[in-house]
């Protein structure tokens, strides 16, 4: 608070030029490409494929990570996401990526991918960020401009920049299709809801604290 | 706590004399098996192996599955993991098994497994089991005896005894080392401590609340 | 036969309360899950899949692996198998169950999983279980409740009850469609047949034998 | 016997000059080669490597396919293995090659290969050769020269020259170390033995004929 | 020219009767076989499959290696390739052939696989072969008859023959639909034209020099 | 020429800000992470790790990407790998980045990832870049600020900035440790060389102009 936004024009400018990449990858593509079809109604592995005939250079292009995602919700962050649904060339490739843009005190909240190991690097502001491996060991690090961290496939992480700016990062996910696990929300936003029982004694809460931390979910969804 | 747990004692006798079991699969075996070298100071992905002149079927075997885990804990739960730690013929094998026991009421808590599919019967008793996928859907079912269950790789689940009985399943995982990540023990529970304000705004609850929880995981270690 | 069977009314007891499992694992799954679509015409590697918005957790569970299976044939012995044609949801999870039950006296014939490793355990009886490896080494070990057995993949085995009692035990196999080949049916029972000439010179015996042997097998299935 | 081995000259000149090729694949390399070192201690899935400084073009290099295998044997058969053990730039790269003599009447017998789809050629001659696969159905086929088949991974297949001249012929399987498991060998020929008992039922005959296979086997050895 | 071409006869011969092989190997079969049915209009990674009860022997087989290809052509050499297109049956299993023909003095050019390592064998004549790694090393080695040698995944290789009289061989490449890139061709041949500028400064040479190159290969197209 | 550099000042800015990021995927870890370590003489498949206990955070980070590469070259091109070498903690976990630089007419020359897909990012400038899949047919794209495109595994693509102005990306790739074959450099660097012979036959150019050519790679090394 006390610390002003001095690089905010600048900040600004960047956010408006600079470009973010996210990647992940599966099993091995057995041909030069296998191009997603989005009209198709045949359910595979990954997805079924347009005939080869009809593919264009358009299929593995994306535009627009130029752009910074809205952060005006309650987490004051957001994911853009750049995988197969956004980028049809990429089935079979194994690769996605996201531009991650958090506000001055935003946070990605803890998640897992359950398809991808993630690398992000800090493009703009600062973050502190971390992941917790299997043994309950963090392993965490303040991020500036130009550094790089990786999150190993499956493992909690999360983002937060602790700065009085906005921040972005690109980041690379080891899938076509990552997924995404939040998990305050998968456990308290999901549907239909986990019993009250189950989550209070799940965190060692009372019902009634379980039933506040639903009630937020449930606003944001 | 009203309806009596009229089973008991044939519940006692199951628990003696079953057998449970739980599985995995990782990247291919490269020749007929690869055991685990318990002495070896190599570390690769898996493990390094004993020269196989000295490999005899011992190396494949496990005894004490019929065993109950104890479940005097908090969560009232007890997993009994038989992966590659335990069997070193599993190395390059890609399974694991565990025994799950709940006491009446008992709930082995939300969790994921990074590296593994699991799939759960149900050998003694009743369980409540479910998993969230990606988009926040909650899959759900009570489990009796003889019935089966799969949780797919990398999502959250849980198992949840209702029941006035001690229950217990045997549960496959996908990997000779699945990994285990308690979701809430992972947050709250992690070593350094994740700070208070990450974690307030991930489950939108206040710093006192955070500690509190706090306090109980640095308690069940 | 001299050897009284004490244990039989446990085991009855037991029979009717266990619950098998067995699993496999294959190529990583791209989604959350492709649940197999039986009513699909479109054959892939693996199933094709049902629109996930069709699938319910009844997709990714199965009934029934208490009861014994029939052992009234001529190996006295019945591997009852829960695969993806069983369990849709298994599609692209690569694993599979199977409960064994064995007789007194009674044989799972040698064979092999070709596309699985197997864990087994005991869950009730005794079994004598062995498997053959590619320089012609049996590993073999007399299993008790409670014990596990690893078969890597693709090796030949065997399960033997040579105890007064029935046994049974619970086998993960590492696909979703291990496929089983019993090595004598195969060569003996294979149809159309085998030439006896073939026969007969693998196993070094007389065309009569070999017609004797392949009448057995006609005879069975 | 009766009809004379007329191209029994050529042959000879053909099996003097023409050329047997295997190969195989397992996981993915993760460099451009890694080639085995044959005086590591280290073991691993698959095998540990050569500094990448002391690798030359010999390493990738093998001689003598040219030469046929000794059938003088009772099968009549020999089998000429190219595989990591030959060739140590084939680690990681997951191919083998093998040559297939056959002398007139010869058998390769029953086998499967545990790790790997073969695919086989014939260069000289005519065979007889078929799979069964896991529903027991054989599939088989003259092939004369030129002619190619495929014997899916994991299944049992054989080839046999029922003519009255030398065959030979070049078979790929997809794995540096594809492991040969000889079906009648494995079970009869066994080390230590198989019980009599479980051969006898496995295959429906009495333990004198189990002792009469297996005194063959241990003979071969 | 000086010297007389004294084994053609033979050579003939031989080429009249020796049989090529060559595969590859992608990820695993989820079952026994997956038939590439050619009919299909649905796009899977690798093919769609005919219905099981439909698949027959030949299905699986393929014939005329025995043939030499023609190589009338400015390279003096031709590959004929056995992929998933030429024997349905290899869909799923990842494998394929080719013979490998060369003319006096012919080269298959400088080449990449991008989904195979290559196994080659001399079956007649003799070949100066080699593959540059990603350090620019070259590795190259003259081969004779009944000569082995190996191109790793992905890397740039070519075969000359540098004698008198033609030559062929069998080459392996591990995967049902392996890929060439003929480097000079993709980049002086590509359709729709890649710009003079480029190629000029790719290979330091002027826009004149660049036409001439690419007025060839339009010709041999 | 004619045109100004408009927009340098500001590209200047982000070049000094701006954080590029590339990855990559291979086979499955087998445990959270296996960190490369650098003091080991062991070799296998990727590298041997580190002591779990002796990792830290730093072995997962890497800092530097916001400075741009040194275009001082004749290609006018820079790319900075940030690779399994340069980051540990990639071992295993089959990513890998890069940013690449182009100065003002700057070419990236056409090259292959044998072991890997790319996406691109353009963050600042434009360039013109594209791939040439297996039947020679170029895809390709002017790319602007924010734009995205995907490069299949294993085929040839390059990226030129015909503009007046410097300009950057950020490439993703599929694996830990892609390679890089940069065509002509391969063919006409190689050490030792290729042959003009097969050269010449390759490109259907003279020795002269092979040999001219020869030397300009020669001198760049």
């Amino acid at each position: 608070m006390a610390r002003p936004c001095k690089v905010i024009l600048v900040a600004l400018l960047v956010a408006a030029m600079a470009s973010p990449l996210v990647l992940a990858y599966d099993p091995s593509p057995l041909q030069d490409f296998c191009v997603a079809d989005k009209a198709s109604n045949v359910f595979v592995n990954g997805q079924a494929c347009k005939d080869p005939a009809m593919v264009s250079a358009g299929d593995f292009a994306f535009s627009g990570l130029q752009n910074a995602g809205n952060t005006a919700n309650p987490f004051g962050s957001k994911v853009t996401l750049v995988d197969v649904k956004a980028v049809p060339g990429l089935n079979t490739l194994g690769v996605a990526m996201a531009r991650l843009d958090l506000a001055a005190g935003g946070l990605n909240p803890p998640h897992t991918h359950p398809r991808a190991t993630e690398i992000l690097t800090v493009v703009e502001g600062e973050m502190f960020v971390g992941y917790i491996d299997t043994n309950g060991t963090l392993f965490a690090k303040v991020l500036h401009k130009g550094d790089v961290f990786v999150f190993p496939k499956g493992l909690v992480h999360f983002e937060f920049n602790f700065g009085d700016c906005p921040a972005f990062g690109i980041a690379g996910l080891s899938s076509q299709n990552p997924g995404l696990v939040r998990v305050a929300d998968s456990l308290f936003g999901a549907s239909p809801a986990i019993t009250n029982e189950v989550l209070a004694k799940a965190f060692g809460i009372d019902a009634a604290t379980v039933q506040r931390i639903k009630a937020q979910f449930s606003t944001k969804k």
